[in-house]
This record gives C-alpha cells, sequence and structure tokens, in this order.
C-alpha cells in the first residue's frame, strides 16, 4: 500500500482527497494535518467524514510517506514540499506554487518572491492526460489549477493541430460553484450574497489561472492565442462550466472536429466528448473525476462546453489520478465515473 | 416629515430598514451610520439601496433625529438609546437589549450586565398589534425578536382566553432564512455549508429568545405554559416558519378557534388566517410585513403553522409600524402586504 | 385613472405586471384573465397577490380597457390583439407575436403562420429608451424579449457610433433564472434538476431571441454584425446577467465608452454604467426595473455585463415604462429603481 | 453473482438503486425497465449514470433475476411482484403495496382495492435493523417509507422499554428534500416555486407513512402512542430531517437514554447516536446509508433529531440493505456510509 500524507485535510479539497483515498484500494493515509482542528478528527469538520485524527503540521512525519499530497494556500505550500521531498517522500501540490515554471512570473502573479525557485525545474506540470510520459518518474507534480483543468483538456487536441485561427483571442466565460472559493468564510460566499445571485470576478485578464493557461498553450503551439477569460460565481456548491468561444482556422468544420477528438481521445477513460444535440452541464460531470464537453459550430466560431467537478478533477481526483501514474497503478483506481 | 436616524444601516436588518423608510411617505432618513462602510455610500454595499451617507456613530446628530432606530449588536445598542435618548429623540431598538424588563435575566441570558437598567422601566415591548395603548406614549420601544413575532402573534388570543391546556408545553418547531444570522461572515453562514443543508442549533431551552418569549406569556396568562423551543437554518434567504403544537383546553375545536380569531383579529390589517385547507408557507409572507398562520386540529393539540419575513415583520417592517402608531400615523403607512 | 386590462394574468410575468399595475399611481387593473384559474382569485395561486378575481379570456370587457396587457404564448396572443384593437382599446403585447417585423421570419422562427399579418407594420418595438419618439402615437406595442432588452441597451450607443470592428461577431454568453422557463412545469425545470445545476441551451445561433436582436442591429448600424447567442438556465428564481464579448473598432479605448455612455446615458433613470472596477451581478438590477452594466477592455475586446430582472426590465416593468410614455405620464411611474 | 432485475429504473429512487447495485461487488443488474424511456440508455436519462439499456417492463425477463426490485408507483407494484415470484424471483418492493398488512386501511389510505392481497401475509416488512430475523428466508420484502425510516429507526429502542409515556402524543416534525416528491414535473415541485420556499403539507393525521408508522408502534409496545405527524417540503435535492419530540415516562433522563442506544445500537453500522453536545443535521446523513440522530432532553420531553438521505437509507440503500441479508452476504456491502 502506498502510504500517503495530507498537508491540510479541512479544506474542502483536503477533505475531498481524503475521501478518495479513504477508498483507495491502494493507498492508505498515513497522516493527515489540519491547522484549525489540530488534536480533533476530521469527523468534526465534516460530519460523514472518515475517521482520521488531525495533527499539526509540525508533527507530520513525512518520512513515513511514499507520497505527501499539498492542499495548503500558495506561498505556505512550496516549503512544505522541500521539506516532504528532503524527506524521501514524492510530492503533489494541489497550491499554484509549481504551476507557472517562471520564478518572475510567479512573483508578478502572486505577489511574493517564490519559495523555493530551486524545485521550479523539476516539477511537472499534472495536467494527468497530456503529462503521462513524465508522471512515472515525477518526483514533484504541480497539480493544475480548477479553470485550467476545465480548458484545457479540450483545446489541447485542437491547438495541437492548428485547428485554431491564429491572431484572434479565444475567448473563456467560465462559472464556477462556490466551493472554488475556499472554506474561510468571508463576506462574498456568506449564504445570502450567494444565493439567488450570479456574479462576475477578476474578468479580462486578471485571474491568476491565465497565465498558466498561457503557459500551457505556448507548450502545444507556436502561435498561442491570446485568452480572455472570464470567471462568474455560480450559487452551486460545486461544479466548473466553461463556455469557451473559438476562432476556427479556415477549413475546420463540426465533421473534422469530432473526427480529430474520436483520434485523440480514443481510450481515455476520464474525457466525454458528448454526442452531438448534447450540451455539456454541470450534471454530466459533478461527483465524477471526469470531464465532459460539447462542440457546437457557429459561423467560424467553435462553441466548446466543458464541465467539470471543481473538487475531483479540478483538484483531488486528478491529484489521486497523477499519484496512480506516478506509482504505476492502474490510472482509473479508485476514481469515479470512469469509462469501461 | 419624521426625522429618522438609522444606527447601524448596513447589516441585514438596517437594510431592510433603509428601503423601507426611503418609500416611506411621512419620514426622511436623516442619518445612518456604519463601523465598516463609514464615509461610503450604502450603495457601495447593496447595489440596488438608496444613495445614502454613511457616517461614523460617533458623528451621528442624534438632536436632529425624531426617532433613532438602532440596528446594532446587543451590548452596544444600550449606551447609544440613552444617548439618543437624551439628545430628546425617541428610540426603537432593534437589539436584544431591552426586550427583557428584568436585568437579572438579562446577564443571565446575554452574559453581561445590562448597560443601562435604569431605561427597562420605562421600555415598551413593541409586539405592535398588543402594545397600541402604549406605543402613543412610548420615548423607548423594545422591538421583538424575530422568532417571538412569529410565534407570539397567533398564541396571544389563545392564552387570553384559556384556549391552551395548562400543565402541558407548547412545542414550537421553528426554521429560519439564513439573513436571520446575521451578515458578519462564519463558517456556519458559508454558501456551502447551508445550502443542500437544514441544520437544527440552540434547541430545547437554550436559544435567546426562550425567556423573551416566556416573559410575554407570563403577561397573558396566570398559568403560562412551559415553551420548547427548537429553531433550525433553512436554506433560504429570508423568511421563518414556526409550527407549533399547542395542548388545546377542552372544549376547544377547530370551529370555535376559527371564530375566536375572526373576533380578535377582525380588522387587523398585518395577520391573517388563512381558509380551511390551507397551509402556511414562507411564499405566504415574504418581503410583506405581514403574519399568515393556519390552524390544523389534530385530536387535542393544535397545529398552528406561522409565517413571517423575518427580515420585514420580524424586523424593520414592525419597527416602522411602531413608528407610525408612535407618531400618530396611519399603521400601515409604507408598509407592503396590509389588506384593504 | 388608466383602464388596463390583464391577459394571462397567472404566469409569472402576468403576476409581475399586477403586482406593477397594483402599486401604479395612474392605473387601476380593469379585468385580468386566466385560462387554469378562472372563477378563481390571484391569490389563490400567488399567496401574497392583490385581491383580484380571475375572468375567462373569452369574458374579457376588452371596450372597458384603455390598454390592454397580453401574457399569453406566442401565437395566441396576435389574435387577442386584435380583438383588443378592434374594441379601441391600447395594446402592449409581451409575447414575442410583434416582435419581428417580417412575417416570413416570425414563420421560420416560430414554425407557425402569422396570425394577424396586417398588424404586423403598425406595431412598435417597445425597447423603451430607443422608442421614446414612437411610444405616445402607438397603438400596438411589442414589449422585447428578456434576453434581448439585457443585451440590446448598453449596445445600440456602441453601434450608433461604430465602436464595434465589422466583421467580427459579438459574442454574447447569457445566464438566465429559472422564471425564464415559464412557470407550466416541465421536467426541465424541477427544482431537482435545476437546484445544484447550470445548463446551456439552444446556443449559437438557435434561440428565437437571435432574429429579434439582429433586426435590431441593422436598425442602427449599415453594417451589423453577426450575433453568436449562448444563453444558459441559472439555478436562481429570477434575473439575467449577459456577458458581452465586444470586438472594439481602431481607437476604442475604455475612457472613450465611459465618455461616449455618460453622454448618451447621461439622465436615462433606468440604465446605469457602473463606475470602473465594479462588475454587474444579479444584486445590481433585481427586484428593479434597472438595467445596470460595468465595461472591462482586454485587448481589442469590450466585456460588456449587463443585468436586468428578467421579470421587471425584461417583461413587465417594462411594459409599464411603455405605457407610461403612450399616455403621456412620468417615464418612471410606479417603477422600482429608478435614479432621482 | 446476484442477478438483479430493477423495475423503473429512471425515477429518482430507480437510479439511486442503479447506481448501488452497478458498484456492488456482489450483484450484477439483470435488466432495468423503463416506460417512459424504454429503448434508450439510462444515460440519455442522468449524464453520469452506469451505461444501461432500458426495455419495457412487459419484456423484463423474470426468470434471469434472483431478486427483484420494484420502483413503481404503488398500484402498479403489487402485480409485478406476483409475477416476479412466480417466475421464481425474490422481491424488494419500495412502492407502498405491501408495507401495510391489513388490506382494509390500504384500501381506507390509498383509496383502491389491493392489487395482491394474498401476498400481504408472507410479505416482511423490511426496516433492516429490526428485521434481521426474517430477511434470510422472505421472499417478499416491503421497503419502509422514507418518513418511517427517519422515525422508527431512533423510536424502536425507546418503546421497547417503556421510556415513551404513556397517553400522550409523539409529535413528529419532518422536513423532506424535494426528491422525495418525485421526478414527474408537477406545479408544486418547479424550481420557482421551490426555492427560496419552505411549505408544510398532509399534516396532522393526513400523510399515507402514517398508518405504516402507526401499524410498527403497535409491534413494539402494547399501548402504542398516537402520532401527529407533520411533513414540509425543504428546497434541497435530498435528504430528511425529523425533529421528533416525546414525552419521557417518569425517570428517563439523558443519561438513561444514551445508556440504552449505547446498549441496543452498539454494533450498528448505520446507526449513529451522536455524542452530546452535537446536533443531527442533513450533513451527517446525505450520500450515505446512515440514520443519524441526536437526542436533547428539555423537562419531560425528550427531542430527538434523526437524518437519512432519502433516497439512500430512506429508499434504495436501504433495499440492498434488505438484499445482502437475504443473500446471506455482508449486511454493509455495496453501502456507503458504514462504521468500521
Amino acid at each position: 500500500m502506498i502510504q500517503a500524507g495530507v498537508l491540510g485535510a479541512t479544506g474542502y479539497t483536503g477533505f475531498e482527497l481524503v475521501k478518495l483515498l479513504a477508498r483507495h484500494p491502494a493507498a492508505d493515509i498515513a497522516f493527515a494535518t489540519s491547522e484549525s482542528y489540530a488534536g480533533r478528527s476530521l469527523v468534526d469538520v465534516y460530519p460523514t467524514a472518515p475517521c482520521l485524527d488531525l495533527i499539526p503540521i509540525q508533527l507530520a512525519p513525512m518520512e513515513r510517506a511514499d507520497v505527501v499530497f499539498i492542499c495548503l494556500p500558495h506561498g505556505t505550500a512550496a516549503p512544505m514540499a522541500g521539506a516532504a521531498l528532503e524527506a524521501g517522500a514524492r510530492v503533489i501540490d494541489l497550491s499554484a506554487d509549481f504551476r507557472l515554471r517562471d520564478a518572475v512570473a510567479y512573483t508578478r502573479w502572486y505577489g511574493l518572491e517564490h519559495p523555493a525557485p530551486h524545485l521550479l525545474a523539476g516539477a511537472v506540470y499534472g495536467l494527468t492526460e497530456f503529462a503521462r510520459a513524465e508522471l512515472p518518474a515525477a518526483r514533484l507534480v504541480a497539480n493544475p489549477g480548477c479553470y485550467p483543468t476545465s480548458i484545457l483538456l479540450p483545446l489541447q487536441p485542437l491547438l495541437a493541430v492548428g485547428a485554431c485561427a491564429v491572431g484572434h483571442p479565444i475567448i473563456v466565460d467560465s462559472k464556477s460553484g462556490a466551493s472554488g472559493a475556499g472554506r474561510a468564510p468571508r463576506q462574498h460566499t456568506h449564504f445570502v450574497e450567494v444565493a439567488d445571485n450570479f456574479s462576475p470576478y477578476a474578468i479580462g485578464r486578471a485571474h491568476r489561472h491565465l497565465p498558466e493557461m498561457e503557459q500551457a498553450l505556448s507548450w502545444w503551439t507556436n502561435s498561442p492565442p491570446e485568452l480572455i477569460f472570464c470567471p462568474h460565481l455560480l450559487p452551486v456548491p460545486r461544479g466548473i462550466l466553461s463556455t469557451i468561444y473559438l476562432p476556427l482556422a479556415d477549413g475546420w468544420g463540426e465533421a473534422d472536429l469530432r473526427t480529430l477528438y474520436d483520434e485523440t481521445l480514443a481510450g481515455e477513460p476520464f474525457l466525454r466528448l458528448l454526442p452531438a444535440g448534447q450540451l455539456a452541464s454541470l450534471a454530466h460531470a459533478n461527483f465524477t473525476n471526469r470531464c465532459a464537453f460539447s462542440i457546437t459550430v457557429a459561423g467560424d466560431t467553435l462553441i466548446l462546453i466543458s464541465v467539470i467537478d471543481n473538487l475531483i478533477k479540478g483538484a483531488a481526483g486528478q491529484a489521486v489520478q497523477n499519484m496512480n501514474l506516478m506509482f504505476g497503478l492502474e490510472e482509473t483506481l479508485g476514481l469515479p465515473g470512469s469509462r469501461k
């Protein structure tokens, strides 16, 4: 059994991860930490959680872990990654600390010096479906952001073949459930402020997930398109739906796109292109590790609608998928929603 | 025009009050205070609010007000009431500070010495429909709690005539929307914690509204029944529904109860007994100053279901209704939901 | 007092209209019809509704009305409009029957022969802010669709001056509350299907509001842009938020756009451009007759976020605003949310 | 592997059952029927469902099933139970058809002649925890109603020892999520009617689950108390919370009750008495097969708050738990939420 440590088990992502690991047939939870609830049980925080004692992070026995999952805020994650690696564990970091390869960009977007720049070069960007070659040997994996996961997965095949017209922006209108805003109570996550409301935030070129996405696009094409990214807060607990408007290169029609996806995604256990006439909704992905998406062509524009569960495929599920590949296990092990 | 000051305009109750006063044909808002938003406009907090500058409470020109509404936390309200009264204003306090006549009970339930015990004797308990005699001369009105308002209004006629069996408890199972928990963000008001959930709290003999209700019952009957009170948090922004199980005294049937209510409530502009066969729901009262209720007899038990909008009849609306009577205006002026 | 008849008072739009008319200082409800609830009172359908007897449409005394509001499904509205006009009443039709001036287009989009093509030429498209010249003399007004209202209002000033680049589509990503789907129960409006979900529908070039919008654009510019329109169903009762991505013509920056709006919208009582740094959310418009919008420039793209209450500004409120102008009243009379 | 047939797989209960069976390590789904979706796949109805072809019920190959689960409306279930039994299958009926042992009571409460009265005597009432002796040999199991499950489970130990005072009613104030109302669209399950609302229905002595509960009470005590039962509709998709007010017999205090439950429920995998100071909420049971409950004593009244997931422990989960015992499997097999 893989011994897994979880740093930060009481946030929404950490809890989702613990639930997945508790049912995982090849992993045990070696330890779980919490700042606010150290000394108590996870069941005191989430009534249906597995029984699990929460310890202070200072007491985390890193040396007992084969893999350490880090579910801490950015800035505090990187130092812990260093500590875990030194203790001999492999690391899957669910924070933003190792997503950008460029420490300067990190400082620009996150407003602080990178705490462990020497580790950046060795970090693998763990967008699982496009990182399978690197994951088996990876010691440090940067788990992608939730929005980027929903957006990049269906875009990659298009960019790789040049189906996107050069010189025009791709417009991404995303909507996320409130668990994406984290568990700490804030005015803008108060029930009365969120219920019956719907709000955009950090739109245009302002959200921290933007450089992460443009970095990935630059790997996949020599002429990466500009992204315009508008996230909105949905009055639901979980789920992300991204409506992506992509200017098609000449000659690409819906049939060509379907053929392309059929070829590139054949056998993918968690990616699902919906049949013509169906549109993706949160119900297509919630509570699974899937990314489901639909395509509709309107004139020269492809309307790509992509959905994931932000806590599973957008965070904890993708992290477990990465663990599976890092440790030579079946990729779908312990994960809900895989196709037979 | 009545000049009205509002202390604490940016909580949910304060905002509801400002909305009512802004449309009131006989009142002007003389000033409005806010601790967190002083120096800004109410529209920065609530996008559809009336334009209103927010000042620090220390600068409140009490002497310019005919009436001061206090929407502050208990403990901080009483001293401001004293200041307003000294400046010559009349006061309607929406906090709990003047609801209990007994300073000892106040200390027991609220955990602090009463800040202005000398004012208690002069305070009128402003359950409007049963305070009409005292309101015109009142200088200090204690606006009732939201739960007590929903529960006491339909109970009073029953207790006054002895329709409740002696020696058995009245069981009150109440459910309140999340605005009742206030606007300050807390873990238990986070959208993700409230949505899809439903939770009891402070049940049995533990909620601070209990002594307030038992005090009122003791005014209305010589043998006041014990109350068992179980509030629950509903995943809706507003509204209270109280399901009240009352043991009937011998000889009382549904027809007698309807006759009693017809007689005692005839002409009441905001109290409405629903016809037989209809049950009260939040939709019967939300966004109005009404208390609607239904009665159903099952064996010897009366099931009384009472609904109010916790922010209007349960707080700001009842406060305006009290103001109307204090100043000799038509009781329904500026209030939504009155019967013709 | 203006005598107003309401055909179809028990749908969500009809009920909202009745509420506005009941409080309107210069209008009386002469009669209200309902197919399913004829013979009953509106209060039996909506517990806090004004008292109003519902009659069968066949008995509607058209001759007693100065204006007849039609809140019926398309196809059934047009014949009633003819009957009302013949009886001497003026007509505000909230259905789609008179929105398209071209009967052929009507048949293509709505799948039936237009029931009253002879009335099309005389119908005024009642997007109030841009129909003020025609409304005073209008006898038949086509009240715009809810989505078009949210989208066209902030677009008109841009198209009129050529701020939109020619040759590129305008992308409109709209999100509507569930009351927009009507009151008749359907699988896709079942609480369990809508709650916790978010779904696109009729996207691209498929929604019936598309030709209505393109018709308006063609009035305002000689080179109307193509629209790509993607509506989504939000798990909230009411409100529409449209995120509009508009390719800017050369030389237009945010400052120019603000100047343009300041000049063209100065004095508009219900249109509100938010200050820089604020983004529109449903909370900016719900329960008012406002259209609030924010602008953000990202590269060559203007991100225009526009919100309305779909039942008020998107339907019943705009209808009353039209009535006010048709009858020479103050435009804001009886409508919530106007600026002083 | 146990071959399981499912009659009525596309309602909320049927779908929950299919999900549980699809993951069950000792059962296969032999066939699944649907009236409205015959010929299609379950995935067309529920996007994340397992792949499963839906056949018309007339074609159901009963003879291939070891057990047939019936998720059909009452009245139509009983004849299918007869057919399945004749074909040699065992039957777990999730409808109400075999819950009442008395055909006359069935007619009184359900308004029709019982379709298969000869089967009533052999039916086992499958409240699992109190039916373990009969389930292994049972051929026909009546799966209890959702409300009764939440209420009876924590009541049984109290009634069995006489902890309930004789001569006073037990008051049960229940609140259920909207999936309890079924999937067929109706006015009262429209999103706009349910959201932001909270409504009682069928209160007092009117709900069909009442005789089912009183029947069970009569098995457990010679002096069964009267029940007053008030269900309410919660604006959440799933979950039931029942607040039960029980008059305690002399001498019973909270410590005695805790001892009683500790003794009677020790080892129960799905029943959980919460520690003192904690109150049960929907979050304690949703998405599990648990019944969690809290106890609070107020005067002579025990306030028992019990929660279940109405679709799992209240329906499909309990059905699988029953199947496990009928077929000699580990009771918790394939069910979420068991304690180690």
